[in-house]
């Protein structure tokens, strides 16, 4: 079965997308990409687009529920390498990519997720108040 | 034009392989790839090969290749994420890979890459032995 693979690097996951994605394969990717997330603590994911000539508003829902997913787990996910051309399209198609930060290379992509993982402290539980 | 990306990551460079390779397709990634190691004096290549269910004579040939440019260039590769069943049918196939290092995972192969980049000094021109 066609599967995008997720490729661990340290504490955060990558992801490149090269195909053309259909209902299926995005279904199949949340699934892995959650799975992996809690199987490895992962605390960011990376998502290079740079082989997309085309985003539309499929990918772009996928990008953000993906991006909605990682939150819920405590990783945050980064859009990489966005071709100017997709970035403009996005723009006339009025989509905002909600809640999806973008980097422009790989390199970007890990200071910014390292960034934001030194912010949001080192334990996964962070995220709970005392009262 | 159908392209795989080629992912700088610090002084390595990765290119995760999912799409059925063809002729032009393959000569488009060696271009691309010996390109970018002289343009970022990358000094490793990551090739990913997780999402590969089926490694031919043709591939088998293409990774070579590839290992062998980026040798003349002074950067070493390896083949990482191979499936089990990928390595029993190179076997049966009597494919060898020659010169091609592997690695199981993206962490491994880094690892690899660095030992083999320190290994073989911090400069470019190490080859050149003085008379």
């Amino acid at each position: 079965m066609e599967r995008i693979p997720i490729l661990r690097m340290g504490s955060f996951l990558l992801v490149t997308i090269q195909v053309d994605m259909h209902d299926r394969l995005a279904m199949t990717l949340q699934e892995d990409l959650t799975r992996k997330i809690t199987e490895t603590g992962a605390r960011g994911v990376m998502i290079d687009i740079s082989a997309l000539e085309i985003v539309d508003s499929f990918i772009g829902r996928m990008m953000s529920h993906i991006s909605s997913m990682a939150r819920i787990l405590d990783a945050t996910t980064v859009v990489v390498g966005m071709q100017p051309a997709v970035a403009i399209t996005l723009v006339e198609l009025g989509l905002s990519l909600k809640g999806v930060h973008t980097a422009l290379s790989v390199e970007k992509g890990v200071r910014y997720l390292e960034q934001s993982a030194t912010s949001r402290g080192g334990g996964r539980i962070n995220g709970r108040r005392s009262r």
